[in-house]
């Protein structure tokens, strides 16, 4: 049976709340096999590690470690947010098999280009994600367009 | 006068042969204001940090540091090889208003993608940089795989 998506989008909850409790944005990830393996998770670091790339999917990617190629073939991308060009083109450019999104009211990233190179992409419409985001944005409006170069 | 093209592309392909120095993947980027303004440079980190993300135009923008979005929108990324999904995705996530590349005989990344996005993208058809890429691959194809989640 296949790995149950609201387990894997768990993991990435989880992984936002700590982004947000760290005084961060609170968007967080999960790269998982199709067995269930966990390979990587981490949220958000902009305000954390002061910087510019760690987005939630780049962290999980990033604390996923050097993989060969081949392996991210079976894998799933969960994350909170809709990933934006950047995460979307990393999903890409690893050729990872789905990418599950918390949500994409908040924010709509480049989901239609991820599913022209062939990736599954599901949206869970989780309202856990679009509360803890709604109410980061609330909070710090600046902050949340400039994570996202606006 | 704009800033001299070929000026940022050397700065890109100092910072791809201290990587290729480091035993690293000899790719490199500059990221410049329209005034020549260096805000970031930078080269692929994969080997030197173990690390699945630094790409050179990933550690370009990192070592920029944190910048409000209307920064990059006069900018020019320069890097020596056509950016690949992730780092194209990242030049249109900021918004840089141009992406000019050293070449992309050895490898053609997303520029399509970019230009649909309304960033303009120039080759340069930079001999030096196809030179260190043969270099590179022809001593480490598997390490030149990896890189690109072949």
């Amino acid at each position: 049976m296949a790995f149950d998506d609201e387990k894997g989008l768990a993991i990435a909850i989880e992984e936002a709340k700590k982004g947000y409790e760290e005084g961060g944005v609170p968007i967080g990830g999960a790269l998982i096999s199709e067995d269930g393996t966990v390979l990587g998770r981490g949220h958000n670091l902009r305000f954390q590690k002061d910087s510019a790339t760690l987005h939630g999917e780049i962290s999980t990617l990033e604390n996923a470690g050097r993989l060969k190629g081949s392996v991210y073939k079976n894998c799933t991308m969960y994350t909170t947010l809709s990933p934006c060009s950047m995460c979307s083109g990393a999903c890409i450019m690893y050729g990872v098999k789905r990418v599950v999104v918390g949500e994409n009211e908040t924010f709509m990233g480049a989901e239609d280009w991820i599913r022209k190179s062939g990736i599954e992409v599901v949206n869970l419409n989780n309202q856990e994600c679009k509360d803890l985001m709604a109410k980061f944005i609330k909070e710090r409006p600046q902050d949340w367009n400039e994570d996202i170069g606006v």
